[in-house]
């Protein structure tokens, strides 16, 4: 993108360029990681669910991630890929995010899910923009409300009622989750050359200007903000 | 069932007999729980696989089990009773035993899964002859063969082939997994009288007699057996 106005959009025959595809290959690769991780994240906190119901609708929400994983996974195998080898790259920085984020209860558990998620589904449509429109549908597709926002923040928004000490804990750790991603994300940007150039542009293909990269970041620390307003949190 | 040759078949009009319906709300209430802890217990295991494939077929499997427990919840909810009420009194018991039988590692989980669903799904075909025509049905497409099997068999015979030593170690975890399931069982035999009468029979049903719960006790030991069998280890 040159003017900084509309992104540069690959087409379908942007996936004959071997570095297109490789970046694809990365993108979908962290993307079906990335799903797996959240399966795992949202099942383990099912089981800290203090009543049955909450449990059933967090499970709910780790089956849907899990199905978003088998839709990026088939696309890398129609690539002509491995799939387990494009996402092994990501293995170990989604793992250590994960690690170094473990809800110590329930309701960092559900700050967790609401913000990082969150985050993730704001980062796939901002990328959406640069891919071409069989990819962009996957991407997009995988965005798609899981209809359980309004009951994280039910629950988050009664515990703070009940406790009001519990905000200030819940808001540090909504800090924290988003230091941690960043520090994630600058890892995987400085690691993976292939995925940074669906951004800053290839040999044959504009990029996008530093002051777009600037206003993406903004969106998303905005979008950010306003979510844990929502969950009645300072961001 | 008198003869000891055909179970006691519940026709639909049963559902008007208030306990036969409160055996009914208590067989659904525990495979539902099950069910949800079968999906937290996969999806434990799934943290622990060591290569991205198994851990996607193991959400795969923790999946499949969620959708049981949405299926055996919304007859529930269709029986006119809350779900969540009738899956309660389970809760205890199904959360001890995964509690008591946590798995150290991956291969432990391995067998645990395959041990443990095959036992559960032996119950729930055992159980299907003693109720009306749709809730066998249900009961019945709960059993449906999650594909999986070929999978952990594989691993553990491969776990063994590399280290005989390990055949020592499941054996006896295999062991400790029925001991703890039987003891949660008829810990819930003893404390849920309607969900007892299924088998027993009720004021104006006929249960099925000592010799042929002797004969069901003998079918699930054997099929433990050969599960074990399977898998390479000694029952």
């Amino acid at each position: 993108m040159i003017d900084g106005s509309t992104p540069f959009e690959a087409t379908d025959a942007a996936l004959l360029d071997p570095q297109y595809r490789a970046a694809l290959v990365d993108l979908f690769g962290v993307l079906a990681y990335g799903e797996l991780g959240a399966f795992e994240r949202l099942a383990a906190d099912a089981a800290m669910a203090p009543r049955i119901t909450d449990k059933a609708a967090l499970a709910g929400m780790a089956t849907a991630e899990y199905r978003h994983f088998l839709a990026l996974r088939d696309r890398l195998t129609d690539l002509g890929v491995d799939p387990e080898q494009a996402m092994e790259p990501f293995r170990r920085p989604i793992d250590e995010f994960h690690a170094h984020t473990k809800p110590a209860d329930w309701l960092e558990g559900l700050v967790k899910a609401y913000v990082g998620d969150g985050i993730a589904l704001d980062f796939y449509r901002e990328i959406s923009a640069y891919v071409d429109p069989a990819s962009r549908e996957l991407v997009i597709s995988t965005c798609e409300d899981l209809g359980q926002s309004a009951f994280v923040v039910d629950r988050v928004r009664s515990a703070i009622d009940a406790d009001p000490r519990v905000a200030g804990r819940l808001a540090l750790w909504g800090r924290r989750l988003v230091g941690e991603a960043l520090s994630q994300a600058q890892r995987v940007a400085a690691e993976r050359d292939a995925l940074s150039t669906l951004l800053v542009g290839g040999t044959d293909r504009p990029g996008v200007d530093l002051a777009e990269i600037g206003r993406m970041l903004a969106r998303l620390t905005e979008n950010h903000s306003r979510r844990m307003q929502e969950l009645g949190l300072a961001a």
